[in-house]
């Protein structure tokens, strides 16, 4: 490759090229904890030497300052790798505060019989050490409340049960793209700043550049004020008296570099007045138009909003790929304070061309089905965590979901069922028509079903306005997937396919056609039957950990006055 | 299970529970055309009955209007499935109109010899047909360019191009998420809304309520005017009464109930008092305060924005759990109608632990050969299409980068290699310390090394506070990797992890100390070395494809004044 080099650069790019720099600091291969401490054969390892790295849960010195355990933990798993350093090899009150980074090379070796761990690491040397303060720490080995935790949202990834949480999320967002790429669907990435509003209502955080345009505006106009009435006037003057004397050179047959200078100042005297002009229209303030706020200027020309879903979005891909889905943050702008609602959380939302709602059922059916197996197969050490820790049944309730059968009735059955309960007063009482409380969703699939329930062909009148109107002229073809400790995990329908009835229903939800032009279109041209559904990610976690609250399962938790970070 | 159920509801629940609901439509069994045209022994399928559905991409009638072939395309891939209908079947007309949907019965033919494709289907019945007005739809089978569709992204995943970019976007999304988890990396959700500036400058886009809470407080106000201050003050009077008459019949010891009255109205006045005084407060207009807007009243109870990075947030994790990444949408409200710019796109933002530059630069470079590697094997017939239309290289591309190891430079002798070129002029001229351009970064990768180049120790004046200062004190450990067509694909750089010098060049920056607070104590509490990058995703889909423009690699473009659907 030399050869084509231009001569110059020939010995340089050559001296460059070949092999590795050779001014970077060189780099410690490190041993993640989890590939020792989770190998198949664990005691096969003792007597290799390897470098660790990670942070220090609990650290003792022993021996009367001999030596000191360090329980040493680098996020790769749950479990710590106990570490055995000797005084003579570092000064061990370095090294034992909770909190402190240690980068260790030492030999892996079997602990004294009877003692739990199976491989423990004797530190020949210590390669690195990032103290920590044990008065100034906020996170000491004693247990922490989740609640105080999220005040530390930078740190609590150090704990035990926040690590455990990110590890599970981390295999159900996977164990999502294996399942959909296992069955045929492409994802697609749905926007997140929009301009259509998927369910027609909804609270919105609105996306705008105006506060900041506002803000310069204002700061240049302080800074530099802008031109008065008679500043525009005597620049137009210029410009009058300038283009008079380019004609008058014209006319009397000049000298071309005499008209040539003079059309350049009037060119300049023209570039003045434009700038004054543009200059006067600046106001201060957030601009307006016939007394409203003139969103034609904001960043998109328009009023933005972040995404509630993805869904019609998605659509027009699944009437084009088949089998799509997406899997994204969505933001809901409610004031709302329960443990169950987020600012911003994720949604996984398949859609499904060709298929009808029990098609749509049997999928929602299947995928989570292969996340709780999935989670089963990948996550023990995590799992077995969260069961001992925070809900006894966590384990036994992934195998019921994954290997039973999801019962299926209908709204109007499960209305019955409802209604004829005696031993339970509910809050809110049932008749067919309502929409399902929390209390009713979690006594359907706890109490009398003991297992995932869903329920299907809802009222109308409770349901949005794109799903498919059933025969019976009262119900649509919606379908909820419930399931113990959360209730519904799931929400899904069939789509009105059909263009007349679908114009009639966004009119019967007191909806504008206009904005929803592209999404008729779909239907105008080429129109199939499609089905899809959304998941909310967070609650799939709530349900797969037994965690109560859905602040302590997303990492950067955002809800009415708290974004940090 | 029944057993557990309470004695009135056993019947219904165990004739709800058991079988398939018999009130939905069954469904269709679908096959998808790529299964049968990407079969590895397609052969074998002629003679088998399935069911397709798809969109007609051409249609045609033959022998006097006796029959129709259709070419069927479900976006499962880009290949069409050949379907012959005769006239007694279906009426031909209405399914040969470009863009009409069918679900066709039919059995799958080997087709007269010499024709080229390898199976057709004979249609036996249409199952169902979505009609499509030829006189109406905007996208005929006439070649369209690529702006033209820009215009019409609710239906352009319809064409060979945009679906071809669906699914090649699809797959290199799934290689990020497959390359990083064998990599021992997880996958970590960072915020979208956040209250940290990455960069410390950039043009953000804001998140607020504050518009629409205006608006409802001028509405409410219209409505219903607010009190005026002597309704107020009579209100403070009636309260004042009431509590007198309270301590006066407590005064003369009344009967309890005429207490108990007493109270309950003074209550009432109170509540009506603290109504009034809460409405008196409400004002028309964005809420100020000092002059200011009041931030204090918006969602979040400060000022939100959208992320331009999701760096600062995943060093947390990186600093918990080791190898995480983090993959979403980013934003700039930047004012660009480049073709390389958009304001809404995704990220692949890795973050490595115990990791120096080289670290990072490896990581780099085995996971974008990993992508190369990966379109090679799974993407053949997509990007043998893209290679066709719109890049003849563009396989050679991948293969290159694939299979040949990436230069490692520094920026200096980047510098000095620039400097000595005789052959061309740059339009930016070349000198230690600039921030190389398009331009000079493309030459490196495209004309002298005529591969992937990796720059790295850039001078610490052009590159964010956060990268770590060489020992050098001239230069930070920042590296940026350059490949032919986009030039530069990703930029990295090894973390600041000493407290002391991160916080002289945060100042340094001209940045306050205080909203790095967080950050910095990433650095106080068991600090580690970290390095991690940044991949434009939507330039790696150029760099794949080998097309010009950013807004036909994403599904949903936003860009200045424009933010469709």
């Amino acid at each position: 490759m030399a050869e084509e080099l231009p001569p110059s650069e020939k010995l340089s790019a050559m001296a460059l090229a070949d092999g590795p720099p050779i001014d970077l600091e060189p780099s410690a291969e490190r041993t993640r904890i989890r590939s020792v401490l989770a190998a198949d054969d664990m005691i096969a390892l003792a007597g290799k030497k390897i470098v660790v790295g990670g942070w220090v849960r609990t650290g003792r010195e022993q021996g009367k300052g001999s030596f000191a355990f360090l329980e040493l933990n680098d996020g790769s798993c749950l479990a710590n790798l106990q570490v055995i350093v000797d005084s003579a090899v570092h000064p061990l009150a370095l090294l034992t505060p909770t909190g402190t980074s240690v980068v260790v090379e030492g030999v892996l070796k079997r602990p004294p019989e009877g003692v739990k761990q199976s491989l423990e690491l004797r530190a020949e040397r210590i390669l690195e050490v990032g103290p920590c303060d044990p008065g100034k720490y906020p996170l000491p080995k004693t247990r922490l409340t989740l609640e105080f935790l999220r005040d530390w949202v930078h740190l609590r990834a150090r704990t035990n049960t926040i690590s455990a949480v990110a590890r599970i999320r981390d295999e159900l967002a996977y164990a999502t793209h294996t399942f959909f790429r296992e069955n045929g669907f492409r994802y697609i990435h749905t926007p997140i700043v929009t301009t259509s509003d998927c369910e027609g209502a909804g609270e919105m955080f609105q996306v705008t550049t105006l506060f900041s345009d506002t803000e310069k505006v204002e700061r240049e106009l302080k800074e530099n004020p802008p031109p008065s009435e008679s500043d525009i006037e005597s620049a137009k003057h210029i410009v009058k008296e300038k283009g008079e004397a380019v004609a008058n050179l014209k006319s009397i047959k000049a000298k071309k570099e005499e008209i040539t200078a003079s059309v350049a100042e009037l060119t300049k005297a023209k570039e003045n007045l434009s700038r004054l002009e543009e200059r006067f229209k600046l106001k201060p303030g957030i601009p307006k138009k016939d007394g409203k706020i003139d969103y034609g200027q904001d960043f998109f020309g328009r009023q933005a909003f972040l995404t509630v879903s993805g869904q019609l979005q998605v659509e027009t891909y699944a009437c084009a790929l088949g089998n799509v889905y997406t899997f994204g943050p969505t933001f809901r702008a409610e004031h709302s304070h329960t443990s169950r609602h987020l600012a911003e959380f994720w949604m996984v939302e398949p859609e499904i061309a060709f298929a009808n709602l029990e098609d749509d059922m049997n999928c929602a059916e299947n995928y989570v089905k292969f996340l709780c197996q999935w989670l089963l197969d990948h996550c023990q050490e995590d799992m077995e965590f969260m069961a001992k820790i925070y809900d006894k049944t966590a384990i036994e309730r992934l195998k019921l979901v994954s290997s039973s059968p999801f019962v299926k009735i209908s709204y109007t059955k499960a209305v019955e069922l409802l209604i004829n309960v005696t031993e339970k007063k509910f809050e809110n009482p049932v008749s067919w028509g309502i929409d399902l409380a929390s209390e009713h969703e979690r006594y359907l699939t706890e109490v009398i079903f003991k297992k995932p329930v869903i329920v299907y062909n809802y009222p109308k009148g409770i349901k949005a306005f794109y799903m498919r109107l059933n025969d019976d002229g009262k119900t649509v073809a919606a379908m909820d997937v419930l399931v113990p400790k959360v209730g519904e995990l799931i929400g899904g329908s069939q789509r009105e396919e059909r263009l007349e009835v679908l114009q009639q229903r966004i009119l019967d939800a007191g909806l504008p056609l206009e904005p929803y032009e592209w999404y008729l279109e779909l239907r105008r041209f080429g129109t199939v039957k499609h089905s899809g559904f959304g998941l909310g990610f967070e609650r799939m976690i709530l349900f797969a950990t037994g965690l109560d609250n859905i602040r302590d399962v997303i990492p950067f938790p955002r809800y009415p006055g708290r974004a940090d970070l």
